[in-house]
């Protein structure tokens, strides 16, 4: 899920960017860390990548937008691997079928592991010894945030291929390693933080890295509304559960109750029947664990938010919605993005006012938030030229947007303008929702 | 693809009404008149119905929402017709699997004829005796708009249905009943119509008729951009095939170019390679006939339309766009809408202005156009309670707008505030498209 | 499901087969008689045809390969009938993909009568004025039996057809039209007929018509088997049910319980629960109707078939042994064929006897007897040269051998060579089963 | 594809029984001495399994029918392998979806050849300690034979699972371990071996083993017949392609016509377009290779190797004309049955005779060689009792039987009444023909 980048790396220096690199890969090795090769090769669904294709595939972007752009003449040690580790970029060539990439048993975790190492080794030869230029820089931050969201996706794409497994493995089991370990749970009842009317600013301004997507910052007209201080919990979906809500048409969308049908959803993915407290246990990258009924409920697809919302007689916000209110609630974690100065409350745009003395938990991290917000084009965006500019747009058809990331979403990864996005009947990313109404 | 009402026929008297239903349900009959039995039973794929069950449906829709409605102690003289041909209302009760409606050979066509008249003879007795209440009326005013769909969707599907026969068979062959021999041709060089940024208001201001998803009118903010006077021609369009536009990854949204490849799609639906002056010739309801130059192209999905728009160096309009641009341009044609009063450049929107001394060409009738926007709910919409409120709001996802309306559409059900809305992969309406650029 | 004749009409003067054309002629239209137009429409799955294109096939098949094959300058009045209702013969041409039969609304019923009426009197003409040479009155017996074939398959394919209708349409509610009322019931337990070992020969010998695949008459070594007099009946097969028969995956071949689960099938096809005395209804051309415990159990594929008789602790017989006891045990219900002295025990076969005082009750109609012989050529089996030559030996692949004839086999059709084959799976043919075992 | 024994080692001691199971567990751990943990885990198609899956569902026999069967005590030191790599047999429980095999990244390759291992260890024990009653032996043996089966399976399936990478891998690239080295050429012209017409008797005598769907032996008719002493060779094959083989329906089975139009089959399976002599290189288990005209035409579906025969205006011979040929022809290589003395022509069986001074070559190994015969039971067949019963019974239907054994075959394996059976559409199997035709 690479991207293009509106970089502007301007006060780097080359030496900071060198550390992050370093940070960034290493952070991707620590998760592969204990795993086997065997664990690497998982595809258990089209829409998912083995961890040994992510591993390669991160590599594949340094190696073709930093390394070979900067030294036209050097031949690569693997010339193969830019066709089986290439993704969506078709007019750089042609690429092996999506469904097809667990079939790769070559080349083997050993020779990607150590094709990493080698194109690490250049790498930060590069950065050390030689001036880049600006747009070299720009492709290598941008190849950072590539790897992030990889980072996301093999961990999603893991506990995925793992749950087929009737032993039933624990991928991560301790403490600092399970991110479904560290979402903090919602103890208070929910409360509503309102917004005026008014018109607004939403999308990246510019400063600090941002996928193109995410911009041009725009004028947006909205209405008065309020949002859910926090998520919904595992607690309030079991009672939706409890009222049916899996056998009741008119709660849905159309596809959505085609969807419920088809696939006999009756429980966020990942949850089973059992003999624990709440009647429930979930797989996690821990092994199987009791619902705790604090939890924000996770896994759920698009249609199911939605149904949970017109149930609750409420509904899920807009993208705008949530941006607007996280740039103007007080929120209640403070992440990185608020020590780098680039959110906050801004007086400069129309109509703001923080419009409630509560605060907004969880925005950040935690459970991805789905919005009723189709995933299109910002008024003004135009794709970058060139390969690295086919990504974004052309997905811009039957997604849905989520917002705030997950607790696999790398922290540093973690800002208000993200916009993730995924079909509005996927579950294996960790989303949850976050309820609104009208005012 | 009926829907619920926000119909204020407050001083609309009951003759008008009944003089209204005749003509309504009499060209439904008409667009029927010299069909076989056999014709009325076609349903070449699962989306599109036979003629005979858009007949019957369309009355079912009376007999349930007005006749028994006012009169609870009525009993049906063919029960069994409620469950043949319901259609999305699962409130009412279980329905006919979709793709199935084709397997009904009884009730005959000769049957569900001789239904209609009963239910319009018991209708305009109802409106010759009694006078009704507000709601009832609402129903019944609903209920012509309904069907006033259906006509259109009955010549679509007919048009499909008939395609899939080897021998071509002219449906309407007579220019009075073939609805595209009516279709504007576009003899001119496009131009440009510009509206400036600002705040403006869209939606169904409450004023006669519209459709609940038409509203509430709402308040967005646009910036500036430019409108093409005129939809794009086939003659344009060859020059997109001729381009290899069918062939371009580079062109298309990742799943409209899965959906070229699947489909094997070289040219708009209907288009077959043939020895007329252009080098194809397509399927229309009055036989194979050459493709015109001049002629709006039509029979696109979204994905063409878009890859269409980007090939061009343009984009596809919002429908906030759209509708704007149809609210403040001069209109070439005007339709019945204009005699309504109700649309007309309001200055009492924000930032109206009639920018252009341009005149925006065939806006109402000829093609729908595919606009950029997903179908979702307006801000504050909600549905209305009860049976008929299950419709719009259940399809609001996977699918994209279409403004404008076609050749088959009523001209009375014309309007520019009207939502269509299809899959982005459907191409038996007749949709094309109008180019859009950023200023 | 035409076939390459070996018809020998040697003595048959031309008269006495204008009679027998226009009887057999006859009975197809008068199976259709009380039909609407709509019904002939119906194509409920993919292998099964409308009745209107059998009635058109059935005349392409005299018009290609008698008329147009006598009078080569002959010029068809609707030439593209040749292309519509064509079947397998790719020789001859395009065809119309078989799934897209039921989507030729045009030529309309009407139509299609007409060119039969007009094809009859040209035929009938031609046989009265000239004198026909042997290869075109082969030509003739077999395009009459092709169309008794085609008779049997309109009953069960419009059978299937109406069954998705709701309101459950009587098709044939009167006795003498309802070939289901004359099945004949078993009201005895079922003895076994035995038959030694030895050589035997089974095939057509030639005398009489027969289609290519029941020869050549050859040899086949046979261990002694006795076979049950009758068939299973309702009541029987309900114990099956009764004793969870299609819960347990041990009694069905592995393909068949992947059939049972697929489709989720839990009793024969048309059978639904009641609250009849058997806690079963089923569905019939005069509508829905008990099931009775002595019919002869019907509508079932090979697999529940083959599935009871594992559970009866018996098997199927092979067509070879059905074939041989049929022509050697006394014979319950002497049919049209015993008249003709076509069949009588031949004391010319090796080892052939009568070995059982039993009669082999409703061996011929009934219903079709699954076999355990998967449908291929017999030795020495060639098939005939040209187009109508293509027909039988091309589905001998995937398909098991099904013998006796049912209630909707014309009378005068059955044979005890007959060899009728059908996908393991098919359930809509009036199929049932009798047991065998070894000695 | 394990099955029921028949196995009669009365003679047999503990201590050679003892070395054999060492032999065969010792080769099929050679078969993978140099494949990587990834390359164990590739599972390319539903039909193929992981070689990993083999190595430990034939550990899983030995365990559960051997030391589990002896030891009623015993428990497993990983019970959950029983579920894990258990097959068919759903009488000893639930068991993996078979598509699913190739998400069991654990255990890994290192804890199943450790299993492995240990099995051995203790099967080893047995054998030597204690004195184990006939039944059990039988359950060895017949593991054994399993065990040989699952060998061959292993190499097809991996071949298979390397092909899809577009690395084009060499697996086995010496000499000693390429199978495919071996395959015998073709050098000289086809001659034609005469049989003459007669009873015959084919099927496994009981002395030594066989698999249960090897008898009863029993009597066939046969009609005297024509067999080549030579499969057909590639060389000959280019020559139906050349003729446009693939293109012309006429010589296809129904199915057969559907599966090159649905596959777009052009050539044999792993064949590709080249610039070697032929045209044509393959990709085989040592990377890709030249097509040779002199070897036999391999990777064959029965439908390909049936269109030949007729291209070739012969046919396939019957399995009982393929096992009678190779009981009363010379052998052309005589193999380890010979030696066994379990085959031999035998003066017993009526119209026996030696009839043709020409040997047969390459009967058995080469490749396998499709039959005219679907798989069936033969005349008397019961499937044993219990859960190793329900093997081989249970796939008697929509299958091919094949004779003669290829060059993944283990040697000790070959003999001539083994009945292999795969669908008609396979062609991962090294599957080729020889010619017959009537005499």
């Amino acid at each position: 899920m690479p991207s293009t980048a509106t970089a502007s790396p301007s006060q780097t220096d080359q030496a900071s960017l060198a550390r992050r690199f370093t940070r960034v890969r290493s952070q991707t090795d620590s998760l592969c860390r204990n795993l086997e090769p065997e664990d690497l090769m998982l595809q258990p669904v089209a829409e998912a990548s083995p961890a040994k294709w992510h591993l390669a595939h991160t590599t594949w972007f340094f190696e073709t937008f930093v390394l070979a752009a900067v030294q036209p003449s050097r031949t690569s040690c693997h010339p193969q691997f830019n066709f089986l580790f290439n993704s969506y970029y078709n007019s750089l060539g042609a690429r092996l079928a999506r469904h097809q990439r667990g079939l790769l048993s070559r080349p083997t975790a050993a020779e990607v592991r150590q094709h990493r190492a080698e194109i690490d080794a250049e790498m930060l030869n590069l950065l050390d010894g030689h001036s880049l230029d600006p747009a070299t820089l720009d492709n290598l931050v941008l190849g950072l945030n590539h790897e992030q969201q990889h980072q996301e996706l093999l961990v999603t794409d893991l506990k995925l291929g793992f749950s087929f497994n009737p032993l039933r493995p624990s991928i991560w089991p301790s403490a600092d390693t399970n991110h479904e370990h560290t979402v903090t749970p919602c103890l208070d009842p929910n409360r509503w933080i309102t917004i005026e009317a008014g018109l607004r600013q939403i999308g990246h301004d510019g400063n600090g890295f941002a996928f193109d997507n995410e911009g041009p910052r725009h004028r947006v007209y909205l209405d008065s509304f309020a949002l859910a201080d926090r998520p919904v919990t595992c607690g309030e979906y079991l009672n939706f559960i409890a009222d049916e809500g899996y056998k009741r048409p008119e709660l849905w969308l159309s596809d959505g109750w085609a969807a419920v049908s088809h696939n006999s959803w009756q429980a966020p993915l990942y949850w089973e029947p059992s003999a624990d407290a709440l009647g429930w246990s979930q797989f996690t990258v821990a092994g199987m664990k009791p619902v705790r009924p604090d939890d924000p409920v996770c896994h759920l697809s698009f249609y199911e938010a939605d149904a949970y919302a017109r149930w609750a007689d409420a509904r899920l916000p807009t993208e705008a919605e949530w941006e607007t209110a996280v740039a103007e609630a007080t929120l209640g974690e403070p992440g990185e993005f608020l020590e780098s100065g680039r959110l906050h409350p801004s007086s400069a745009d129309p109509g703001s006012s923080n419009s409630s003395p509560l605060a907004l938990q969880s925005a950040l991290g935690g459970v991805w938030e789905w919005t009723a917000s189709p995933y299109i084009a910002y008024p003004g965006y135009r794709p970058a030229a060139g390969a690295l500019g086919e990504y974004n747009g052309k997905f811009m058809c039957n997604q849905m947007v989520l917002r705030g990331g997950s607790c696999a979403t790398p922290q540093s990864h973690l800002r208000p303008t993200y916009r993730n996005f995924f079909p509005p009947e996927a579950r294996w990313q960790f989303s949850g929702l976050r309820l609104a109404h009208d005012l």
